[in-house]
């Protein structure tokens, strides 16, 4: 077992049957970054047209992809190998979920080592033969009673989490304001009486005064949960004057700008 | 805005163009226990033979789908929304990872809401103004260089990830020894001390004395480094002895053995 200067990590498809999906499992590998493919006993001849359809453009993966005889050459060189698999609980092996082989994996290539993820045909899976070649089983999380995936959705999900693993969680991203910025408490408290003094106008706590204070209060929560930007106070006080500029003749202003 | 009590996930593809692709996700929804589906001015009619066939079994899912004419009445009754796409970053809106997404999600789920996760066609995506009435938009983070992710693929990493929030991440699972256990300090050294007895007799040491200490010290690491069981070491005995047993005449052992 020698470690390479330079980590890697290759995934190794075990008898695929179908160009295609050796195509869609290449698309999924690079989505996230990951270019390394072994093919052990494919069923169909490859170089494959279908795979490259499939592959809408992974030629990258698709044309460096190396074939083997067995599985033991296709994994000689590697220092650790995960095997995907839902079955084969019953072989004395660790079980991590895609997560956990993920951040392991990630730190083991890191140090220079050569990792391998493992996934079996569509029909069978891996093979009991194969499995036990592997250092630690992968078992996704599926719901127990449709569990199924097809071998590019498995390969996406560990392809994604080792892209997932080889950054901390960037912080819930700000959104960019753009040219704008959120308002300041005195923009909102200036939109707030705004509002009121022309709900006021338009006569709207009339027959209602006594809960013209709780309605207000309600009125400024609700204005405040979406965080609002400068632009957006704006806009909304913009909203207001139009409206209030429109009200029917007969409301309280339109009466005080009748007065002589 | 109204609350329901029962708070649920629903998937809402807006103008999907081809019924395999709302079958695949479909699929992907089940195999992480989502279930409710809506469909947005499906190009194809709708129900669809192919959605069926590429469902693989999702039939909960499909049968159940209902079809709206609009984005907006197809999100009338949701209080929180997600808006999947990689597009739209000029939006003041905020932008969350499938995790973060997730997690929130399913807080708000817990909570009693209905939260929607919205996805676009697969060829033009989300259009602005289905964007826009999402509270939030989520773009999953491939390679820049090689971005494009199918519609299925898209909605498989979703729902993979609100699985995943719906536990914490299990401990790193330890195996089942089933009815055997881990091997004891006694059981190894018992192991260690015939195996070192067993190369003694054979002369392995005879021509590297003063190596002897750093050789076995090597042997005792490599044999520790994979946590053996204690049927591990009753069977790596048994082979220690069948080797020994076998050894050819001329071994000190067989000359002590042909002693009269």
């Amino acid at each position: 077992m020698t470690t390479n200067e330079v980590g890697v990590l290759v995934v190794v498809l075990v008898e695929p049957q179908m160009g295609e999906n050796i195509g869609a499992a290449a698309r999924a590998m690079l989505n996230f970054g990951i270019t390394e493919l072994r093919l052990v006993k494919p069923h169909q001849p490859w170089p494959n047209k279908r795979a490259k359809a499939l592959g809408s453009g992974a030629d990258q993966v698709l044309d460096g992809a190396q074939v083997f005889d067995s599985t033991a050459a296709a994994v000689a060189d590697l220092t650790r190998l995960y095997a995907t698999t839902a079955r084969h609980r019953e072989m004395l092996k660790p079980v991590a979920t895609p997560r956990q082989a993920a951040i392991e994996a990630r730190r083991f290539v890191a140090a220079g080592e050569r990792v391998g993820l493992m996934f079996g045909g569509e029909r069978v899976g891996l093979e009991r033969d194969d499995v036990v070649l592997a250092h630690t089983i992968v078992t996704i999380p599926t719901n127990p009673r449709f569990y199924s995936l097809n071998l590019a959705q498995a390969v996406l999900l560990l392809a994604y989490e080792y892209a997932m693993a080889g950054e901390a969680e960037p912080a819930r991203e700000r959104f960019d304001t753009g040219r704008t910025r959120p308002a300041n408490r005195g923009e909102l408290i200036g939109l707030f009486e705004h509002l009121e003094t022309e709900l006021d106008e338009a006569g709207f706590f009339d027959n209602i005064k006594e809960k013209r204070a709780a309605i207000l209060h309600n009125i400024r929560n609700s204005l405040q949960r979406g965080a609002l930007l400068e632009q957006d106070v704006r806009t909304l006080r913009g909203v207001i004057k139009a409206i209030a500029g429109k009200r029917i003749p007969g409301s309280r202003r339109a009466k005080a700008a009748a007065k002589p």
